[in-house]
């Protein structure tokens, strides 16, 4: 690695992909050892093995797609996505923040980060995780895994209302509200272990589905810790609107990626290891794993009637026990060796499935199920093509004009393929090559999804490539690299790579919306939950929130300081606590401006907080120091910012 | 507002600035308050009101400036700052990140981020802040404010040694290694409140100044805190190698922006607020301030003979008291009403001072300051030019051609100007106009920078304005907006607006560094403090932490766990523990690739942490809940990242 090291740090700037052929064999060399078959290398990525025996077919890229978009835009090297200052974009990118525990929102084509929203994260910008009600709603917790973020549907397509999105680690499920853009609620998703896919609803704001991929010793099932066979796992349905578990339905295998049909018929879940097995050899034993899919209506009315359910341990929530064979709730349909990822056509036609370790895409046709449902065809029968698009395809997007996009994360490409012709090549017709187009990507492509692809308004424009590692594309910046987000102009015959985006660790999905989809609004609307908490307090306080400007003693160390603020003033500019007291401050912006916010940060003592313009927000700190401490506005809302400030005096106790 | 809200969010694309114009004339209109004179109105920033009368004289923006890059580029919109995928930028940008307490990376002049580094923060990413040694390193605070990033100079340029950060809010200052891009050190400033301005010393790595900006009742000064004029503040060297803070200096008035001079001889702070007021009215009460000049030559040596220096509380940091009348130490020059910012010219030769009730910089000739100490010249004859640049001017940035860029607050523009021709017109020259052109900004822009502007480097190629508005640039993202930070070429006769970039709140200030001064690794070298500890763990245990997989147990409850990864695998797959157990995982990744990352999460159990390629990280927790939980990997470090876990196994106490 050293040589490789020396070699990307000092090549020249002008230096384009093709120029460089060693990376790219470097990577299809150990990609090769995969696609051969049942022995599974370690160090795949770039363990050193410069062999490029036995790799894939060369795969094409786009006129000039390797080396920029200027074939597309006739101007600067990603003309094609270029918005000018001044311009806005066409679309929101809704990105999952990977490990950060955040949601990102981008501008699309620009690819500029216009936004942060903290979740499962601690900021300290906002002060979210530090702020009394994001603290009690997060429980202490200061970490998350967010793997995927879809918003609420209504008929088919993007309402506008909400996102969602998962935390893989501690099994969790957040909303955030797309007019304020901050999140709102966190259920805990009762014995559920890796919450990894999930899917809201298609038809309307109804359940969001979650898959647990961990399987494990479920209380109430008899299960012994130390029998993995006794594992199970749960696919779980959270109301959209109440976010309360509504039913949980239990399967022996792990659950991977979730999909929703355009129907509120069904929701989909691969499993790649239907073995059971708890080490990475046991795993992979088996050359078939499923598609679970999931009857809404049948389980939903066994839920309703009560008929048959369970509860597990100390949760409450209805369990339907549906391990073994398949019934009226469950139907597996057999998918070559450990499916990962499966995503819906806008047509709602096909399901399709896409199996890591096996080079296939498997097109499951929905309007089938029914009938392998009902017995009168076997579950494989829904299988309707199966093309070989690659190593180790993961996910599929679509362009409304009948082509699927999958990422193929060993060879590193796109591959954009006919959905009728690979049908037509499944039924036995000679020479029809699915395959339109492989694009390479810079590398190791994760997730991929297009503009409005998971909607029925799937408008064919703009394809994102979340790559895993960008290696050469940026520079250096030590240890830790950025993954690289590429954008690809899909909108003509031929992918054309015109944008290298790097990201902090790390969005593994992401959703393009159009813009006029969201309705944002500037100003607070105070119907955010924590308002019932500062109204509560306002009230046994004697306390107008935006007027008042008091401290109120509680008892023999508690202490409410309420502030306003209107820049460039805190109203309240000195205050006197003991030493000892449990301090709240609860400080309201007053000023009625757009992104006219205030903080509040009192020095030496860790407490900063954001509040938006007609916001109010609150923080308890403990005054353990005996003194004069300053408190100030951090925010930038005016000439004499600097200025705005205050001193809060602590007599010793 | 709610007009104005509707206006943004329905506009069209296309629409450019220019077709605009109500909203230049509502920041235009607040602003002329301020020019008017003595009355500050509050609510400077867009409080609604829309008069326009006695605005300041129309700005001039460049050829395109307003509307995008087309005449710089021929192309796309920003075609001058464009970086085609796979080419790299010609240099790094340091951001501060501001209230998010974190360092980000840029790429200039593609604007894209190409890191973020947590420093004050926690980051749930990374674990920075929950991992063993962070988590002692923040001392459990998880939150900070940082303005001023400036990197380590060797004979007045870039080293691409180190970084320097502050806090503002809890007094510190941090140190990131430029070969890892990591935080290694981070250090408490004694008796210091408000930590705002800091710099390095340019002509070698020695010490970093660090302006305290609150004044404040500091313990051995018999001070009394209900009386601010007992109040004072410290000027701080800190040595950059050591991090330790060697001297102190005590003045009476508040320090704002630092700079040091080239040579090594002085250090300056800005003070706003030489009436020592604690309200608003008190401090703008005055017309003059002043610029603090620090004679380091005369402190180092007063230091060293241990002559009449004090210590303060029990901090044992020697302080020289320099309250009062100009002494040997530090020298006093008059400057307009508030100054802010001081930035000094590449040439070495000038301190510009940017007074912002004033519009004026006050332009200070620095090898005229030897008389002043001495005695032979007022200290206001240091000043040699006082050109007007506009309404606000804040910070000041160069291009190494004789031309000086102040940002402008209030009127939204940067200036250029001439710094010769300010001279000559200072002096009396006839029709002798500094002012060159001034460039619309989008809006209320505070730190400006160049192209190594602050080195004897600069190359006058790339300018940032760091806007504190977006407003209506970008789609609406709800409550809070990004920030603009806007790319301007500088490389022409005219500055041409070539980008709007969005940040995540709130970069402060920022350095643009030529690529070539950076040298940053991709594998851990293992020299990070962190291994002190790592290495004591394991002589104590005899474990080899490269190879050994193996739980050892320390007295009753206190068990370390040592574990190696290897993708796809853990090599350790399932470990006991006991209920009640503090449980120290010590990963370490033996992975030999760049950017190889594995990171170990506990699922149930807020434990996640990332180890890069070759290194070792730990993190304690409580096993608090008997019973089976996975962890895993939450990197996808291979095709079969899923599968990286294992189990942990807490039996019932
Ligand atoms: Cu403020
Ligand atoms: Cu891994």
């Amino acid at each position: 690695m050293s040589d490789e090291k020396i070699e990307t740090t000092s090549k020249d700037d002008a230096e384009t992909e093709e120029t460089r052929p060693s990376r790219r064999s470097f990577l299809k060399g150990t990609g090769a050892a995969i696609g051969g078959g049942a022995v599974i290398a370690t160090g795949m990525i770039g363990c050193g093995d410069e062999t490029t025996a036995g790799g894939p077919a060369e795969t094409t890229g786009a006129a000039g797609g390797g080396g920029g978009g200027e074939a597309a835009g006739g101007g600067g090297g990603h003309a094609a996505s270029s918005v000018a200052p001044g311009e806005l974009d066409a679309y929101y990118g809704f990105w999952s923040g990977g490990q950060s525990g955040e949601v990102r929102v981008m501008g699309v084509p620009s690819m500029r980060e216009l936004k942060r929203i903290p979740v499962f994260n601690r900021d300290a910008a906002t002060g979210w995780g530090a702020t009394n009600w994001s603290k009690d709603l997060l429980k202490g917790r200061a970490s998350g895994d967010t793997h995927h973020v879809h918003l609420s549907y209504t008929d088919g397509t993007y309402d506008g209302r909400y996102a969602f999105v998962n935390d893989k680690a501690s099994a969790r499920l957040a909303r955030i509200r797309l007019d304020t853009f901050e999140c709102d609620a966190i259920v805990d998703i009762p014995n559920s272990f890796g919450t990894h896919g999930i899917f809201p609803q298609r038809n309307a704001t109804g359940l969001v589905f979650c898959n647990s991929e961990f399987r494990s010793p479920l209380p109430g099932t008899n299960a012994d810790p130390q029998d993995p066979s006794t594992y199970s796992a749960l696919h779980s349905a959270i109301d959209g609107e109440s976010m309360e578990v509504k039913w949980q339905v239990m399967v022996e295998g792990n659950m991977d990626l979730c999909a929703s049909d355009y129907e509120g018929k069904y929701s989909f879940a691969c499993s790649y290891n239907l073995e059971g097995g708890v080490t990475l050899p046991e795993m992979m034993a088996n050359d078939q794993d499923c598609l679970y899919v999931f009857n809404t209506e049948a389980i939903n009315a066994a839920i309703a009637a009560g008929d048959g359910t369970m509860t597990l341990g100390e949760s409450q929530v209805p369990v339907i026990d549906a391990r073994g064979d398949d019934g009226p709730f469950v139907l597996r349909i057999p998918i070559p060796k450990s499916p990962h990822g499966v995503n819906i056509s806008p047509d709602g036609k096909y399901a399709m499935c896409s199996g890591k370790l096996s080079p296939t895409v498997s097109v499951v046709q929905i309007d089938k199920i029914a009938a392998a449902f009902a017995g009168d065809i076997e579950p494989r029968a829904c299988v309707v093509a199966e093309p070989e698009v690659g190593l180790g395809p993961l996910h599929t997007a679509f362009d409304g004009r009948g082509n699927a996009y999958t990422s193929i994360f060993i060879d590193s490409v796109v591959t954009k393929w006919n959905i009728d012709k690979a049908i037509e090549a499944f039924g036995g017709a000679e020479g029809v090559d699915p395959i339109v187009q492989k694009i390479d990507v810079h590398y190791q492509i994760g997730h991929i999804n297009a503009s409005m692809s998971e909607t029925k308004d799937c408008d064919g424009k703009w394809l994102v490539a979340l790559c895993k590692f960008s290696k050469d594309r940026f520079l250096p910046v030590g240890l830790l690299h950025p993954e690289n987000d590429q954008l690809i102009d899909i909108s003509g015959e031929e992918m054309v790579l015109v944008h290298d985006g790097p990201t902090f660790s790390e969005p593994h999905d992401a959703v393009i919306v159009t813009k006029d989809k969201i309705n944002a609004v500037a100003i607070d609307t105070r119907d955010h939950p924590r308002y019932e908490l500062f109204n509560r307090w306002a009230e046994e306080d004697g306390i107008d929130l935006q007027v008042d400007n008091r401290v109120v003693r509680r008892g023999d160390n508690e202490v409410r300081v309420y502030i306003t603020s209107q820049a460039p003033d805190f109203k309240l500019t000195e205050f006197n606590v003991k030493q000892g007291d449990e301090v709240t401050i609860i400080l309201s912006n007053t000023d009625n401006v757009e992104d006219l916010s205030h903080g509040f940060c009192v020095t030496n003592h860790d407490v900063n907080f954001l509040v938006n313009a007609q916001g109010t927000e609150s923080h308890t700190f403990t005054a353990d120091k005996a003194g004069m401490f300053w408190y100030y506005c951090p925010w930038f809302c005016h000439a004499l910012h600097l200025e705005m400030r205050g001193r809060m005096f602590v007599e010793a106790r």
